[in-house]
């Protein structure tokens, strides 16, 4: 009987361990602290604050995890806008590799400027000469084929100034807050006034959000047999833009909820996260470039990234404004 | 030491147990016969053949699970389209509701038709009284108003010869095809050429599709405010039609990569069939109505899902034809 007493207590005892293991093993994500790239301010309290009220179950700030959606920015906001847009500088090589098919560009803005490394130059062709360069650039071909060019672009492409790759310059703490945002059971989604077909590509790699969690500006396609194969060729028409008032737009066309979450950093983001903490429990923030030694630092004069009015009301409406030089421990990772 | 070891058995034995149930319970989904209410027919088989294929690690037909991607024309091929379209059904009823305020409905078509009863007059109107009676009752309101205007009328309208709530006019053996892919690891979504704020309010209760994988034709939308408070609001302008050459267009740009796996049920699904089945391993299939009896017979001839390019071609392309009189068991879950 003694035998058989002690027999069952480690059958206990041995379950007991399995069964430790097996909870230790699905809560190992919880073990660490989160954000580490974070410096221990108020900043870093508030998110967590919050986060944690959105999964506690019974208190006032829960939330069921389907309605757990987060919209992130993406220049300025997940990955550095400076000296000019990410998307820029893939235009502007595609405006160097394919002038020689276009004479007409070597008197032309914006195009004339591109080719002559005059920025200043080419920014005279105004909201026309954007809109002209975006057509030039990023249509005449079929959806796999611009899918290949930014592919390859990305593949070697480099910041002007650090000389990293610009798929390098994401912000760390920004990608914490993507995983610790998912590990609670948040749908992470990407809403930027890029073209979304330029960022599809790299967004998973680099954030760990798929193609069809990216929300972003488009141009018209149009479906048509190449040698009798369905393709989509890509038009020279803006169809959407999604910058601004276009956020919230952008946001209820392609993902049909309102967001509990929303990041940016700039006035063009200031609808999508008034619309978003118009009700509750909606949460939002600024980044704000304060950082001119690690990265930039910029606010309300910059032509890319102006954040004024958003700044001016933040305290007011309760958006959290994260302060990058004091705020974050680490910008990049790879900083010393 | 005899004790010992029969302990050290029933340690054994005992963790064996337990590692058998989760297991068991992991897998209870697969315990069952899946789609039951599909008789083993070809079409069944054929499913269920490329299904396994894609969920068998090492195979020639393996997907990698975040490839998974399935998508499902709505009216025809989830839920029913005869006599109407149920969207055309509600727009019918909002043209009745609205009409006191405008006396012009009653010398204009297809208004005019629509409040005497004569579908025929109305259907005059053409294309262009299509966009007139879209713009007239799916515009000129915040999107959380018009919701809430879908949503109740989903809540009481029927269907005029069943008298069965439109909401139970789904197809049952389309609702466990869906049941079975997501237990397969597919993401499915929803391509329709009706309006996607029309359907969101129900997806997820009819076919457990969340309203972010509902791909459809959009109006525009203007953020504005409402005594300070941020709306949207739904603008009398065709923004988008996921229909026909738009499907794999909508496709590109809500989902931003191309299926595996596609239905539809007429011509407007031609294009999306094409494009999903031109890369492996791009599976297709068409639900042909055959069935007077339970629902109703048509294809080539019909004002709503006319099928005729599509089954004409469906043979050559290994297009998966459907036959709901002989492949489905029951078709509505109300059927006896």
């Amino acid at each position: 009987m003694g035998g058989s007493c002690q027999c069952r207590n480690r059958i206990v005892a041995s379950l007991l361990v399995a069964i430790f293991l097996a909870v230790a093993g699905g809560f190992s994500a919880f073990a660490q602290e989160p954000l580490p790239s974070w410096n221990d301010t108020a900043a870093k309290s508030r998110i967590v604050d919050f986060v944690k009220a959105t999964v506690t179950e019974g208190g006032q700030g829960y939330v069921s995890p389907e309605d757990r959606i987060a919209v992130f920015d993406n220049d300025g906001t997940l990955w550095t806008e400076q000296p000019y847009y990410t998307e820029l500088a893939f235009a502007f090589d595609r405006v160097k590799t394919l002038a020689p098919q276009h004479p007409e560009w070597n008197s032309k803005q914006p195009f004339k400027g591109i080719l002559e490394g005059d920025i200043k130059g080419a920014a005279k062709g105004g909201e026309r000469g954007i809109v002209d360069l975006v057509e030039a650039t990023h249509a005449g071909m079929t959806t796999d084929h611009f899918n290949d060019i930014v592919s390859n672009w990305f593949a070697t492409a480099k910041h002007p100034k650090t000389g990293k790759l610009w798929t390098e310059m994401t912000y760390l703490p920004m990608r914490e807050l993507l995983d610790y945002l998912r590990a609670n059971g948040f749908k992470t989604y990407i809403v930027s006034g890029g073209g979304v077909e330029f960022m599809r590509p790299v967004t998973k790699r680099l954030y760990g959000i798929p193609p069809e969690q990216v929300v972003g500006s488009t141009i018209a396609t149009e479906y048509a047999l190449n040698d009798d194969v369905p393709v989509l060729n890509r038009l020279p028409k803006i169809e959407f833009v999604d910058d601004g008032p276009g956020k919230p737009a952008g946001i209820n066309k392609f993902i049909g909820r309102k967001p509990i979450f929303a990041a940016g950093n700039s006035d063009a983001d200031y609808e999508m996260l008034r619309w978003v903490t118009a009700t509750k429990p909606g949460f939002a923030m600024i980044i704000h470039h304060t950082d001119g030694q690690r990265e930039y630092a910029y606010d309300r004069q910059s032509a890319f990234g102006k954040l004024d009015k958003a700044l001016d009301e933040a305290e007011n409406r309760n958006w959290l404004v994260v302060d990058m030089k004091a705020d974050w421990k680490k910008i990049f990772a790879f900083e010393q």
